[in-house]
């Protein structure tokens, strides 16, 4: 399935996959810098472009006074042309916290809409799963962290990583899910009733998903 | 109020407030290294020393393998001391987004428990108000961002910041409250149900505190 890869402002280093030959490249204002950097004509720019400093030509213009960060108009421009999977890049590793927090709402927004993304940093990889499972396969290694995002996650099971649960809650105020990791096994983690913001090295790669169709 | 000074492992520099005569301080793993660095001596050390990399006399040793962080094991000792607020220093800029995380949620752990705590960072500071208000003095400078952390934050209230909100929701899929900063007016925030996680510039300081008691 074609990819929507967007290119947001905050630090960026090499993709953690190639491009596809179908991926739709949004740039969010400072992203055009990465793109530039790779060479990429994105398909579109657009933002408020306070980032960027000045209004590239082609690009769809938004005012700073929005409710929406770049980031997530670009993830609404990617929803309205039918695309479920996501990529962020340049959206964890910068100065701005809030960004990034922001960024996880953003994961959770596509999870609402029957879609999916991650956010791609220098060694990090950051997805939000809601009503569903992801699937590690064997060989992976690394540190992993759960946490629940949102009102809390029921029916939690976790297979394969360091420590297991099985039908477990996590809540937004007690951290049970931090520091987990790989041992190598196929790994697997669902939510039966809520949303997992989950963290993990980025060695590891990309999961497979099976989400509850919205 | 006397307050507890936590020092934890992640990054640090000078304290944003000095230590003042009543802080009881407690050094959290490898926030030992810190105390040393200011030539604190904490009043108790603990944690499970994997950061540290080694176990100091007079340290209260837990498990590597437990349910809390070292940043929450230092919560509970507080809390049980009778203390309601909190300051963890070396809570933010650490290389890992996962305890950073952890620790926003540790935010919500104290909120729930009729108490508030700040992480302290090199340029931001973070809390969680829960069912309360917030008021910074007028003068303050600089950009603050308010998500919800939980189930949706209901009969939010902003005055006083560039961006207002009378009787809002606040929910973890949409960040709404994003980029907001101040104007040098007086700044209220308030949330009548439910959590707000807010990130703002170090420089602004802290806030007055207003919470309906659990």
């Amino acid at each position: 399935m074609d990819r929507c890869v967007i290119f947001c402002a905050g630090e960026f280093d090499a993709p953690a996959r190639p491009l596809e030959a179908g991926d739709y490249v949004i740039a969010a204002d400072g992203g055009l810098r990465h793109t530039q950097a790779l060479g990429i004509v994105p398909r579109e720019i657009l933002g408020d472009f306070d980032s960027l400093g000045y209004t590239p030509d082609s690009a769809l213009v938004y005012p700073v006074e929005k409710d929406d960060t770049d980031a997530l108009l670009a993830v609404r421009r990617g929803l309205a042309l039918g695309y479920r999977e996501f990529l962020l890049y340049g959206s964890l590793d910068g100065p701005r916290l809030d960004h990034t927090v922001a960024n996880f709402q953003t994961l959770a927004f596509l999870c609402a809409r029957g879609a999916w993304g991650y956010l791609v940093g220098r060694d990090t990889l950051v997805t939000v799963v809601r009503d569903g499972a992801i699937t590690f396969p064997s060989g992976c290694r690394g540190g992993i962290s759960l946490f629940c995002i949102g009102p809390d996650a029921r029916g939690v099971h976790i297979r394969g990583l360091g420590y297991s649960l099985e039908d477990g809650v996590l809540t937004s105020d007690f951290p049970l899910g931090v520091s987990n990791h790989f041992t190598g096994q196929e790994a697997v983690i669902r939510v039966a009733r809520g949303s997992l913001l989950v963290i993990w090295d980025r060695q590891a790669g990309f999961p497979r998903r099976e989400e509850t169709p919205c």
